[in-house]
């Protein structure tokens, strides 16, 4: 035997090929190679010698060879010409016998995009073909091409309108199974995500548009800055530090050691500023392990920047630059001009209750407890001198009755049930009518009723409900009422850089009692700000922004702490950080020593940019494979799946027992 | 207490904020509010009243509120004039002190691509200042324009020699220690990639490259072809379809439920084609759980792609033209004319011994035994009549001697070890020597030395060495003694659809003694191969093509089986998958059987190919972060890190005992 080191495959099995495929190889003897067996399939076994083919099979063998296309369904509009023998690729539509002698069918392109219409006569073979085709089905269709007879009504419309195909043959690619309805208006289970996409036209749109967004953001960052932005990939593989949610573990196959997947690249790309790399971006994909209420996805995409030698005012600018690209090239709406506007934390706050209002709808809370008067007070709340405020909702409708009964039916929905569950009162409802004394605030008193009707708003100065005595954010249903105005994009800024904990988060594992409100590595705004750090750091603004547009977070950012000493200070000395916990950011710091420049980024949850943009409810409807219901499960591929024990053996884990 | 649903913050913050920050905020009236209390840092515990703050943050305090650049480096150096003010951006470079009264030093723009000389005046404060600055630390350099008075023999050179500052002031950002030394040729270990980044221009450069390349594939996909690609996002949180390499698991917190990271996005794009979405690709994220061998990662990015109503020819076509996209934009050879040559799987197994040979050296292999005379057969062999195969080594050398000893050398060599161990016998070498009789063959005899050297090559005519009794690929140890020429690119087709199954590869859970070579949705070329299905398996050519150029294999494809009862026959009577592997497809199988149209693509190691085109040995130079070691460690982050028994309980685990 001839053992034959670093070849791929055995020699025994090149010879076979040598001898059974080219006449003209050289002779091998094989006296002194390793013969091998191998299973003989069961269906040879049993019969001996080749059978004939089963049908499938037979099928696939025509499939298997079909012919080429002469044109692409576009080129072929645009160069169609009369009497042509093409060769078009496509799905069929459905067919239509007019007679005997003559059907009607249509010929779908790849792209779903246009369709042309093929006859087919009897006098060719292909008649009785096309008729044992199923419609949906892929397939090659030959044919001459014709000028398409126009009704008298038909204006000289789209190209495809103009040619239609004579058939000559057509070729069964794959048969669409008869039991499949699918029509654009079916909406499939998940499991069928697959059949979706094939019906549903506007989810492929939407897929194509989030291509072209993704495009118009790299053309922008790469083009329409100096220096341009780099688009550089960082790891998945990362390593847990859990800086909000819960981080998905990747266990290894070294025992008690794992990986974990990153809620974000934020480490990464502030090494890369200390490395020299000074305009970094990235469509980063990102994980959390948290349970999916809200429209989120365990897994997903953000628009992620950097800029060296920067300051959130820089970063600002620069995204402004995306989104008005994005307007002017992609958006009906036009660009928003100028800088957006700028609201402080405190002020975005108090006026709507919200660190993302929708301000399309004014909306802006208005305090009436030092003018109402007090029976109506005693009649909304059964606290002691309580605070009392209104927001008012405008609605299209300029009937009265039909507002109150949409509020009434809003209330009784789950989704106003925080607003009759709080106990220190519930709403009350006070509906415009121009008909009625002080125009139906009358309860208000005087002095309430003006100030509610001229408070200032965006809203149109027609005020149809007003809606007292709670301080909660305006729920998207009854945004929902109102035609949108548009597209309000705000920054947020001068948030506060600590919060006191909530037990909700997983925290930042320090035991101040407070966490960084956007992340730690956040830096305080001003010098004063710095200042405040060592007296009284819940008074610390924070140089952090929000973008929000119509009520929709659609990122933020902050300028970081580029000085080692500083962000171990806070770490160390305000979040009280454990030594274990600071030493996982250990390589963060040593970055930030070798003389890091100062640096601000910002990330964009880039799926729901695509949703506002296409105004979709859903970043269900702007994903081609997403995650569902409560646990993000993928119910068409079935995953989470068991780990199985060879699976847990490998990585040296079992389950717990309850 | 009031409850305030949905609110973000509890109210009492922000009433501290409303008091304390905005005069003209209402007044709040927090009878009703919750307080809360916080851990008073110790710092302030101790001090009781603020204390004048520690030097770091009297440091921060400066850095924090630093000058705006006036211009970019860029914009500056085209745009500078003479006495301007301006205000730039960068790191210091060393310092030369000329006198007491002159310094110069040079600032480095923040891409590291330029640098400006800096000319500091004693008269000026900054004098001192900037002599308290190490170098490498980012400053803010403001200073007055002046023409820089050039040596008579300096040409008239880069526009950063047109001009220097005259430093008027310097605000330092962060300090850059003076205990790391940086050098353009220091090499640092992985745990400090940020330093090797910052020192290492051609590091940058490459990742800068990537981008280039990444971006020129985009548009060659997009705007080449008709229908254009589309780059579609596929899921990362996948399900465990072990189809070749192991794959790292992700736990769910719903017990023994996990997902698994994707060795390719291979069966979403298929799902994709069934879909209507005729021409995908990605740059995707793929994962697999191996030793890091020869140059591997566990996570590495592939070009991925896939057209449906499409052949593998279709296929390879678009990769030629990818391919010659890249050339000619960014290489500085040629762009590779026409199609690339297509070489059988046999014919490059007969002629190199690989399926990835490096075809710029020639290496045919020869087979000799049948020429050579008898008593040298024995005398390389102890086999009874074996196979003898030769191949030519080209050297550079003209010295016989010298390349005698350099083959020794190797063969002495841990590398060379696989030819000396050949237990069937060890290699012979002989020499060209044209002093010699037969020039050095005369051991051949006559016949076999004839045939030795004129045997067709792409090699020039003087062979210098030959090895004779071994069959193996060519060792990269010897291509690198012969400059490269160019990059020949090559197209290794027709695979066999099954080979016979190795051990180290977990397999495709079949029970038949074989697998897939490629994987097992990979199609039979033509409709003799399927029939060739049902009688003889082993000898059904793929339509599979991989993509080789100078040695290295950059990726592959296969037009796919796109019948369901076809797909479903390989796996369950050819590849004999067991019952439970097969429902681990079935979502692919409902998705195909719901007429899907006939559909090819490729994948390409996209780290690789970047590698390639830069010439760089190992994909880590052209990857950010990369992991090294055999256990795929980031030893900058220090990951995999170990679990945390919290983690553990989290995901319903624990550490199997040994």
């Amino acid at each position: 035997m001839i053992r034959i080191p670093g070849v791929q495959l055995p020699l025994w099995l090149r010879s076979s090929f040598a001898s059974s495929r080219s006449p003209s190889a050289r002779p091998w003897q094989p006296q002194a190679f390793v013969t091998r067996h191998f299973h003989r399939p069961a269906y040879l076994r049993e019969q001996g010698s080749p059978a004939k083919l089963p049908s499938f099979l037979e099928a696939y063998k025509k499939a298997v060879e079909f012919p080429p296309a002469t044109h692409d369904f576009e080129s072929f509009l645009t160069q169609a010409e009369p009497n042509a023998d093409v060769v078009l690729h496509g799905y069929l539509g459905q067919r239509a016998d007019l007679s005997k002698k003559l059907s009607f069918v249509r010929l779908i392109d790849p792209t779903m995009k246009y369709s042309l219409q093929v006859v087919s006569f009897a006098k060719n073979e292909a008649f009785e073909k096309l008729k044992t085709i199923n419609a949906n089905s892929p397939v090659a269709v030959r044919g001459t091409v014709q000028q398409k007879k126009k009704k008298a009504s038909e204006a000289a419309g789209k190209p495809e309108d103009s040619w239609e195909l004579a058939l000559e043959d057509i070729h069964l690619l794959n048969d669409f199974p008869k039991d499949i309805i699918m029509t654009p208006e079916t909406v499939f289970a998940p499991e069928q995500r697959y059949l979706q996409l094939r019906s549903d036209a506007e989810l492929r749109e939407a897929l194509r548009f989030r291509a072209e967004v993704r495009n118009a953001c790299k053309k922008e960052l790469e083009e329409s800055n100096q220096p341009g932005f780099v688009e550089i990939e960082t790891p998945l593989l990362f390593k847990s530090t859990p800086e909000g949610a819960r981080e998905f573990l990747v266990p290894t196959r070294r025992p008690g050691l794992a990986y974990a997947l990153p809620q974000s690249p934020q480490q990464y790309k502030q090494i890369l500023m200390a490395s020299g790399l000074p305009r970094y971006y990235q469509f980063a994909r990102c994980f959390r392990d948290e349970d999916l209420r809200a429209d989120r996805q365990p897994e997903f995409t953000q628009l992620d920047l950097e800029m060296s030698f920067a300051t959130g005012d820089d970063v600002m600018r620069t995204v402004e630059g995306v989104i008005r690209r994005l307007w002017s090239t992609l958006m009906k709406d036009p660009a928003p001009e100028g800088p957006f506007r700028r609201v402080s934390y405190q002020d975005v706050m108090s006026k709507y209750g919200s660190d993302k209002p929708d301000t399309r709808f004014g909306m802006e809370i208005m305090r009436l407890d030092h003018v109402l008067p007090v029976d109506l007070v005693m009649k909304i709340s059964p606290l002691t001198d309580p605070i009392v405020e209104a927001f008012k909702l405008e609605s299209a409708d300029n009937d009265p009755a039909e507002t109150l009964k949409f509020i009434t039916e809003f209330l009784d929905s789950p989704a106003g049930a925080s607003f009759n569950n709080n106990a220190d009162g519930g709403p009350g409802v006070f509906v415009f009518n121009g008909k009625r004394p002080l125009s139906g605030l009358q309860p208000f008193g005087f002095e309430a009723a003006e100030l509610a009707l001229v408070h200032p708003s965006r809203v149109a100065r027609r005020q149809l409900a007003i809606f007292a005595g709670l301080y909660t954010p305006m729920p998207s249903q009854l945004a929902s009422r109102i035609p949108p105005t548009g597209f309000d994009f705000m920054w947020v800024v001068d948030f506060p850089l600590f919060s006191p904990s909530s037990e909700s988060e997983p925290g930042q594992g320090g035991a101040a009692g407070f966490s960084s409100t956007h992340h730690p590595f956040t830096a305080p705004k001003t010098a004063a700000d710095v200042e405040l750090l060592l007296t009284d750091p819940m008074k610390v603004v924070a140089d952090h922004y929000d973008l929000v547009v119509n009520g929709v977070e659609l990122g933020g950012g902050s300028r970081r702490i580029h000085d080692a000493a500083v962000q171990e200070f806070i770490f160390r000395d305000i979040l009280r950080m454990p030594a274990e916990r600071l030493h996982d950011f250990s390589h963060l710091l040593d970055a930030l020593r070798a003389g890091c420049p100062p640096h601000a980024g910002l990330a964009l949850g880039f799926d729901r940019l695509v949703a506002v943009m296409l105004g979709k409810e859903s970043v269900r409807d702007v994903i081609a494979f997403p995650k569902t219901g409560k646990g993000g499960d993928d119910a068409m591929v079935r995953a989470p799946s068991p780990m199985t024990e060879a699976a847990l053996q490998t990585y040296h884990l079992q389950l717990r027992k309850a």
